[in-house]
């Protein structure tokens, strides 16, 4: 899982198929003393009408009780696929013959490539090299292969514990050790796939590419992935984006946070843009629901898989166990899981099914007669489906042993009231369970398609669904084009904060008033054309951080205050050795609420936009958020409802509320010169941004460069 | 769950030995038709060397195979304690006849006592009232009974794959439902109990008295709790206590948040406190590791039983997955579980054990080679063991199924590093998992006595106990007396903020100077003489929230300023129709850090104490941290590292490191003067209390009366 060594060149659709849909398999250095391969040929015959395998072998005529050819060249009409299992050494030769028998795929398990570094990584760059001659797609090397469900297709050393009954969910790993993890864990749950792929050092194919293409597969309504790097982050856009279109959700366990970048450290935006924190941005930008257990990223994806997005994005719960109940509540509050109040239309429909005692209310106690009475669930879930804020309703209640016919009845109520509604629903034990065999027949019997493993495991996944439902109902397909602005009046060295002002001004951001004097006389006359309290700064192209030599003169009242201000700036200014094209005098301004607004750039995503609330308690709290470029309106809107602090600008108190109409507009503006300054730009910052009602004023700029 | 009709008495130990450790037990009202006789004859069957019970039912001769008797008055040498499984209406009958058959303890399974209300409440009451008169000790109703494993006990309706192996873990629930599933996981994951306790109603016998009883027990090493409610809060304080003495951990699922109670809300510190915030605080306060999902509760209860207090709060992990390593290290920061850092010591040990491709660190990555090589995981653990910082290992691996040899070397390996070391160990896979016969056997057949399902349970049940462990080292047992202070001379009314502020400056806290004028002219002379910028304020026992009909007057220069300042305050006072004892004039000050310091009346728990920091976004993140009184200096140090924002107090950027010192003494000094005045006041509050550098002045003072 290292770097790959050699220029991206993206794999074509066609050869995506051809890989992840061959007709002909050879499984080449099949052997029955190697692990994987009896791994590989078990996980083979468990499926029912699997496509034709041939094993491969020069030395042995029989393994795993098959008569092998000597070489791919030997099988007769040729082979679309190769999985090659042969020792790291042996490798390339392989694929040569592979290609010769006709193979333009080929996935090849073996370790000892990028994943060991040094010697490893060359050899891996000639493996792709040779690949490339060939025309072959190669997926891995240090992997364990794929299945292809739907098509009867298992070139895998996957845990032999995988569900081999095709369904709805496509799985897509880097790590194979922890993809064969995942499919006992889908097992247990009765979870199903359409593909399972891993991915391993991504020499040429990447958990992106395979995403982009399994997006568009008919038999996939959701997809899991488990990443430590996104490679190729532009296609994962668009991919993500075309998954959207398609009401596809993409569930994704990203872990291996890297260090914040160091050049990004210099511009105080960069301080608070993580590499982690920009995937974090751009996965909610994209609607890609993040978990955070490789446990979540099954279940999660289970429950989209199944239900697609939901028509509202609140859930309904009931139980027969007033614990559960309090249970669902506060994990519901915890998760974020938007659990809607009833009407009281609903709560008069749930009076006439409920037993007299029961609370008509959200998580619903249906009471221990319902345990006996079944209808009563239908009649419960009937009366929520009615309610327009609810999408999905989940019923909690042991699971069927063998021999307890009630359970059985309680299942096919359900059932009926999901077909009669149209609502989807999950049935839930109150802890986690794995399923049993009876379950699986009472699922079969009743047609109740979905059980999920526990109340908590429930409440995650389905806040993860209920918070991209809502996302793509409100999401807004096409970034607002920025305007292209005449940069070059900075010219193409330092930036002083004076040119700042001058280009951000230019793009039609508010600043506080100020005046660049050259000498102290104009800067005396500057304060007292402003009159009342000022600020003097340095501004130099030669400081980016005025404060850390002291160039910000904070407070001053009258003329001695501001001639022995700017006595001091000058004097510090030559002490550093700082040439200074000026001093800016502005009014000084107090109140109102602080933000930053700045671009910086990522080198995996490019601009990155940050919006913090200002002060020394949100530096501390890090409360920032982050979209990538370009961004629309909206992108902006829901970015600052992301900040913890974000009410002080609704009016929290003393604090007017904000015009956030121009806040949005002076951050889209932002944006454009960014935009415009392109890929030589290191940071274009606004910080503070001083917001009070609807005065909306910059009161410092800063941009440096590359 | 509803409110104990009746003023509680506390049952003597000698009670709860009578319930919970009966010789003789009889099983009144067992029917063949009744599920719940079923079940707790079956339960009572499963355990090998049972106590003797006897079914007792006046219209059958014989029930669940068994010959009955028509009374308790009948069972040969009398009967300790009964389980009543009658209807409600023939209970008081059951119980009389129980009583009079010698049992001195009965437990109750019937519903519509206090949990229908109404009528319920009132033959609960009855119920009560019977057994006190014939000196029986009532557990339940509306529960499922108890178990005592050691003893070979089960007088209980709980599921019948509850685990019957006596184990070290308590478990105590106010829920009979979610206790069912609770001993459900239990047995999936292979905990084993010493007592599993439902206390239903809690008519007499509560979870803080099973608590207080079993804290006792040898065989218990740790204890977890369900509830919904906390009766008894004295108690359960004092036996959480006990327990952190024996150093046995509480485990506790606290559910059903209350709301905010009504009459806390008129002071700024009470909108600080909510019910659950209190109890949060209060089980931080007692070392009580609180857990938010039932899966959580048994798992962080089973390793807290396993391993007891561990001698460092470090955990290490080792696993042959990158991808498990990745995971821990992300997982183990959310959930806040250290992972030291190694020593250049321990990493040489490391290499030499390692292969060369390893890296010696933690989470440590033993590669692939320890797959083959037992040796390797033995090393490693011994290794890591050496870090004095590290108080427990997790070996992250696949588990065992039917001939795999690998893996049971790989437990054997694990189990004597365990043994060699003496530093507890778990083995995990890297996803959930509940614990196969294969399993469950190669851990008999090696001595592995700990495995904990999956690598997300495992790092949120370590960070519990590691918390805790931390927390008992660190734990000081006796809270400081407060002095006794003199409060006659705020009188008996409603106090104003001069009164307020004599109190608390006689009790050693400093303010910031003020002068309470009586006039227009007195006010002008004490601004002349304090010089500078100055604050007016009214200063009335009618005026509790001053802001609120704007009596305060801020940033006032010169005698113009005060004089119109003087004015609005006295208009707006007599505007609002309220009696001023004078306008208070102070010093304006401005910079450092505003401290909100409170103390409140909670109904469960008494004085709390509220540190909260002041301003906008603090008030909007509700940043404060509780305790509740009496505490020590170091409960007021830890609750101050608890905010968030607390590094604004240790010098963070621009903000002066404060002499934290001063600021706990300070705290002290206002929860003395509380505790002085005793119940009858509401809140006693600083707001702010500035404190900049060394410099630590209270500009404000509230006390409330009730």
């Amino acid at each position: 899982m290292s770097d790959q060594p050699t220029p991206r060149r993206r794999p074509s659709r066609d050869a995506m198929a051809r890989l992840l849909r061959p007709q002909r398999i050879a499984l080449v250095g099949a052997s029955d003393k190697n692990l994987f391969s009896r791994r590989a040929f078990a996980q083979h015959s468990r499926l029912i009408g699997a496509r034709p395998i041939t094993l491969v072998n020069p030395r042995t005529s029989v393994v795993h009780g098959e008569f092998t050819v000597p070489s791919c060249r030997d099988i007769e009409g040729g082979i679309d696929c190769a999985f090659l299992l042969t020792p790291q050494a042996a490798t390339v030769d392989a694929l040569r013959d592979a290609a010769a028998g006709g193979a333009r795929a080929a996935a090849v398990l073996s370790q000892g490539w990028a994943d060991e570094g040094g010697l490893g990584r060359a050899a891996q760059a000639e493996l792709v090299t040779a690949a490339t001659e060939l025309g072959v797609t190669l997926l891995g090397p240090n992997h364990l292969g794929f299945a292809n469900l739907w098509d009867r297709i298992a070139m895998c050393a996957l845990g032999l514990d995988m569900p081999i009954e095709p369904g709805p969910f496509a799985l897509i790993t880097q790590s194979g050790a922890v993809g064969s993890s995942l499919v006992g864990y889908a097992a247990r749950n009765d979870a199903r796939f359409s593909f399972v792929v891993t991915t391993g050092n991504e020499s040429m194919v990447t958990v992106t590419d395979v995403l982009d293409y399994i997006v568009e597969d008919n038999n996939t309504r959701a997809i899991g992935i488990f990443a430590e790097t996104i490679r190729d982050p532009e296609l994962f856009r668009i991919a993500a984006r075309r998954a959207a279109d398609r009401g596809k959700a993409i569930v994704m366990l990203k872990v291996g946070a890297s260090e914040l970048a160091a050049e990004t450290a210099k511009a105080h935006t960069g301080a608070l843009v993580g590499d982690d924190r920009v995937i974090d941005a751009v996965l909610r930008q994209e609607g890609v629901i993040r978990v955070r257990s490789v446990e979540d990223l099954i279940n999660t994806g289970m429950l989209c898989a199944h239900t697609g997005p939901l028509r509202a994005p609140g859930v309904a719960v009931m139980s027969v166990s007033g614990g559960a109940c309090d249970l669902i509540a506060d994990q519901g509050s915890e998760a974020g899981l938007p659990l809607p109040a009833i009407s009281a239309d609903t709560a008069a429909a749930l009076t006439e099914v409920l037993p007299p005692s029961a609370h008509p209310q959200n998580p619903l106690d249906v009471t221990g007669a319902a345990a006996t009475r079944p209808e009563v669930w239908r009649g419960a879930f009937e009366a929520l489906a009615r309610e327009p804020e609810v999408g999905l309703i989940g019923a909690v209640t042991s699971l069927p042993t063998d021999g307890e016919p009630q359970r059985v009845d309680t299942f096919r109520a359900v059932a009926e009231a999901i077909e009669a509604t149209g609502v989807p629903g999950a049935i839930l034990p109150q802890i986690d369970q794995p399923q049993s065999e009876a379950v699986r027949q009472t699922k079969s019997d009743t047609g109740i398609d979905l059980v999920m493993p526990g109340v908590e495991r429930f409440v995650r996944a389905a806040a993860g669904l209920s918070r991209w439902s809502a996302w793509l109902h409100e999401r807004t397909t096409t970034a607002t084009a920025a305007p292209a602005l005449d940069v070059t009046l900075i010219g193409s060295g330092p930036v002083s904060e004076a040119a700042a002002r001058g280009l951000l001004a230019g793009a039609g951001i508010d600043f506080v008033p100020a005046h660049l004097a050259a000498t102290r006389e104009d800067a005396l006359a500057a304060a007292a054309d402003f009159g009342g309290t000022v600020v003097l700064k340095m501004s130099s192209p030669e400081v980016a951080h005025k404060t850390e030599i002291g160039g910000v003169e904070l407070n001053l009242t009258g003329a001695e205050a501001v001639g022995a201000a700017y006595d001091r700036l000058t004097a510090r200014a030559e002490a550093a050795g700082v040439a200074l094209d000026g001093v800016l005098v502005s009014p000084m301004r107090t109140g109102g609420v602080e933000l930053l607004v700045g671009v910086t750039r990522d080198d995996d995503w490019g601009q990155v936009l940050a919006i913090a609330l200002g002060g020394a308690m949100v530096e501390l709290l890090d409360d920032s958020a982050l979209r990538v470029l370009p961004v629309s309106r909206s992108d902006v809107a829901t970015a600052i409802t992301e900040l913890r602090g974000h009410q002080l600008l609704t009016g929290f108190r003393r604090s007017k509320p904000a015009d956030l109409d121009r806040v949005v507009d002076t951050v889209m503006r932002v944006t454009a010169v960014a935009e415009s300054l392109g890929d030589g730009v290191e940071a274009v910052e606004i910080n503070p941004l001083l917001v009070d009602g609807d005065r909306i004023e910059a009161l410092d700029a800063l941009i440096t460069r590359v």
